[in-house]
C-alpha cells in the first residue's frame, strides 16, 4: 500500500537539525541551539497556578464545547478591545488547538479543493504544506527586501488576474523576517480582498513581541478577516496547544460545524488555565520577555559584521533576525551547507531559509532570539570565532 | 464572501438537544442527560497528580515531538503488549491530539482527493464528515441488525466491483451500536484488505470496555492497518485531548511530515501526565468504571419492555444502547419527533439515530451509560412513565 500524494510535503530541514542537536548532545558535546520558536521562559506563573488548581480538585474535564468556554471566549473578545479598541462580539471567538488549529479550521471553512491562496514567500512552511495537503492551490507572492518581504497590492492584482484567489495569508510580525505590514498599508491589502472577494487571513501570533510600534490587527481594518493568534509565543505556551480565530459573521457557522466533527474541542484544562494569561500578573511577565527578545535582538544587530553575514531583514517584531550569509555564502555556497558545518565545528544551531523560501531560501539563515540574549551571546561568540574565508 | 462547500458539513441533532438542555436547566428544570460519551467519572487520580506536579514545578512545556513523547509513546507500545500481546516498535505510535487527531492525520496520509473510503451505517458522523470535508468519497455500508450493524466481505466485495475501494474505516465496539467484530470476521476483513491494497482504519477508542469478551485488536490479526484508540472513554480523559494511532510501516514518515505542519504536537502536560495512566492504580480505576457501564447497562436491558422500545442492538461493549422506538415509533412517527417529546415532557434527554444514520436513523435512538448507573436509573424511570400509546 502508497501512502497519499497529498502527504508528500517536504520535510523540514530544521527537522535534521534537531535530530543532529540530540544526537550531538547525547554524545556530550556542548551545542547552543538558536532554531526553535519556543520561549524559554515558559507560561506565566499564574497560568501555572491555575492548572495545578484545576488538577488538585481532580476537576473532571470533559468535551468543552467545540469552540471553547465561555469564560476564554469572553476574555479574548475583552483582550482585542484592550489592545486593538476593537468591539469583538464572543461569540466571533473560536479557541482553537494552537493557531494550527486556527489554521485548519478556517482553511477548510474557506477555501475549496482547486482554489487559489497567495502567501509571501519566504513565509511559515506550514501555511503552504496545510493548504496544499487540503488540495488548495498556493499562490507564491515573490517579497524581498524591496517589499520588507510583505505582500503588495501589486502583487495581488498580478496573481489575480492571472487566475482569481479565493484566499490572502498575512503574517505580521512575519516567521521568519519579522517584517510588520503599516496600517495603511494593512488598509490597502483588506480593502483590495473586500473588493475582490478574496478571504483574508491575518496570521497575528507574534503580537505583543515588538520592538518598537506596536503591530497593527487586521480587526482595526476589517470585520472580514479570519485573525489568528495564539498563547504560543507571547504567553511563552506552546505545549498547551491554545490559540484562537476571531471569525468574520458569515464563518462562524461553518467553523463550528467543521470544529465538532474534526477536532470535537480545544484542551479543556489549558482553556481554563489561560484564563489567567490576561490578568495583570501574567500580561506583566509577558511583557518582561519582551526585553529579553529585545536585548538579544539588539546584540545580533549590534555583532553582524563580526558574524560575516550579510543584510538582515527588518525585524520590527517576533523572535527571528533573518539574515543573507553575505560573504559566508561565497565560502559555504549555501545556507544548509553553513549551518551543517557551524554546527559540526561550533557546536551553535541556526536554520537555513530553504525551509522558509525554496527559492531563494539557500542565501539566508534564521536565528531565533527566543532563548534569550544569554544564550544569543554565547552563540554569537561561537559564530563569530567560526567565521571563514 | 462565502464559507466553501465542504464546509457544509450536516449539524449535528445532539447539538440541538443538548443546546435544549443548556436553556431547560438554566430555567431551572431538572434534566436527566443520557446523551454524552463522557465518563462521569473523570480521569484516574494518579493521572491529576502528576498534572498537578507538572504545574506545581512549572514545567516549560514547549513543543513536544510531532508524534508525542518517548515515554508515552514506549508506554502505548507497552500497552499493546499488554493487552493483545502485539510487538509494537514505539516508532509506530504517533501520540495525537485525540482521537480526532489521528482519524484527521491518518486519512491525510493514506487518501486522496475523489478516493472511496467504506464504512458502516449507522456509525460514528464524524468518519463521514471528516473525509467528506478532505474531498474523499465516502461509500455507506448498509450494515443493520442482520449483519450485527458491522461491515462484511460480501458488503466490501459488491462496493469495489462498482469502483475499487481506498480505505475501509471499521469500529469495535463501536458507536451507536457498541456491536463487536470477532476475531475470525476481523481477520477476513483485514485479509480482504490487504488482498485489494485497500487501506484499513481501526477505531479501537472504546477498548476496555466491553461486558463479555474482550475486544479483538487488528494489531492482532495484520501490521497494515491504523489502529486508532484515546485515553478519552477507558481512562476517562476526553478533555484532555489525547489518543494515539499505532501506524503501518508505509504511513510512519507521511503522518509524521503531516503532523509537523498540521498540528505540530498534541497537548505537551497531558502526555507527561498520561504515562501515569498505565500504572496499576490509574488501570484498577478505569476497570472499576466498567462495573459501572455494566451495571447501567443492565438496567436498560431489563427494562426494555417497559420503555415500549424494541430491539437493540447487542451492546458487546462501548457506553451506549441502540434501540428501535418499537411501539412509540407508531406514536411519535420518528425519533427526532420522539427525543424532543421525551425531553420537553419528561425532562430525560437520548439522542435520535438520524445523527449515525440519515437513512434509517429515524427509528433508533441511543442512549448513553457514560453518565453512571444511578443517571440511567432516573432516566428508565422517567422514560417508562413517559411511555404512550
Amino acid at each position: 500500500m502508497e501512502p497519499s500524494q497529498r502527504s508528500q510535503v517536504p520535510g523540514f530541514e530544521v527537522m535534521s537539525v534537531l535530530a543532529r542537536i540530540d544526537a550531538m548532545r547525547a554524545a556530550g558535546r556542548d551545542v547552543v541551539s538558536l532554531t526553535a520558536g519556543e520561549p524559554g521562559s515558559g507560561a506565566p506563573p499564574a497560568v501555572h497556578r491555575a492548572a495545578e488548581a484545576v488538577h488538585a480538585e481532580q476537576t473532571v474535564l470533559n468535551y468543552s464545547a467545540a469552540l471553547g468556554v465561555r469564560p476564554l471566549r469572553e476574555a479574548i473578545a475583552a483582550h482585542c478591545a484592550a489592545w486593538y479598541g476593537a468591539a469583538v462580539d464572543p461569540g466571533r471567538v473560536a479557541v482553537t488547538t494552537g493557531s494550527s488549529g486556527a489554521f485548519l479550521l478556517s482553511f477548510l471553512a474557506a477555501f475549496d479543493v482547486g482554489d487559489r491562496v497567495a502567501l509571501a514567500r519566504p513565509g511559515y512552511p506550514a501555511y503552504r504544506n496545510i493548504l496544499t495537503s487540503l488540495g488548495v492551490e498556493v499562490v507564491d507572492l515573490d517579497c524581498g527586501p524591496a517589499e520588507r518581504f510583505q505582500p503588495t497590492v501589486a502583487q495581488l492584482e498580478a496573481a489575480h488576474a492571472e487566475a482569481p484567489l479565493a484566499g490572502l495569508i498575512l503574517a505580521s510580525p512575519a516567521n521568519p523576517t519579522g517584517t510588520m505590514i503599516p496600517r495603511e498599508e494593512l488598509l490597502a491589502l483588506a480593502g483590495w480582498c473586500r473588493e475582490h472577494a478574496v478571504q483574508l487571513v491575518s496570521d497575528e501570533i507574534y503580537h505583543g513581541i515588538s520592538f518598537g510600534e506596536q503591530a497593527v490587527s487586521a480587526l482595526e481594518v476589517t470585520d472580514e478577516a479570519v485573525v489568528v493568534s495564539s498563547f504560543s509565543k507571547y504567553w511563552g505556551m506552546p505545549g498547551w496547544r491554545l490559540g484562537w480565530a476571531v471569525l468574520p459573521e458569515h464563518l462562524i457557522d461553518p467553523v463550528s460545524r467543521l470544529a465538532g466533527n474534526v477536532t470535537l474541542c480545544p484542551p479543556h484544562g489549558s482553556q481554563l488555565a489561560a484564563v489567567e494569561a490576561f490578568g495583570a500578573e501574567s500580561m506583566a511577565f509577558a511583557a518582561a520577555q519582551v526585553d529579553h527578545y529585545a536585548a538579544a535582538r539588539q546584540q545580533v544587530l549590534d555583532r553582524l559584521d563580526e558574524l560575516g553575514w550579510g543584510e538582515v531583514a527588518p525585524a520590527d517584531g517576533a523572535f527571528y533576525v533573518y539574515a543573507h550569509l553575505g560573504e559566508q555564502l561565497e565560502v559555504f555556497g549555501d545556507s544548509p551547507t553553513y549551518c551543517r558545518e557551524l554546527l559540526e565545528q561550533a557546536g551553535v544551531a541556526v536554520v537555513p531559509g530553504t525551509d522558509f523560501d525554496p527559492v531563494g531560501g539557500h542565501e539566508w539563515v534564521r536565528l531565533s532570539l527566543a532563548p534569550g540574549p544569554q544564550t544569543v551571546a554565547q552563540g554569537l561568540d561561537r559564530i563569530a570565532a567560526f567565521r571563514q574565508g
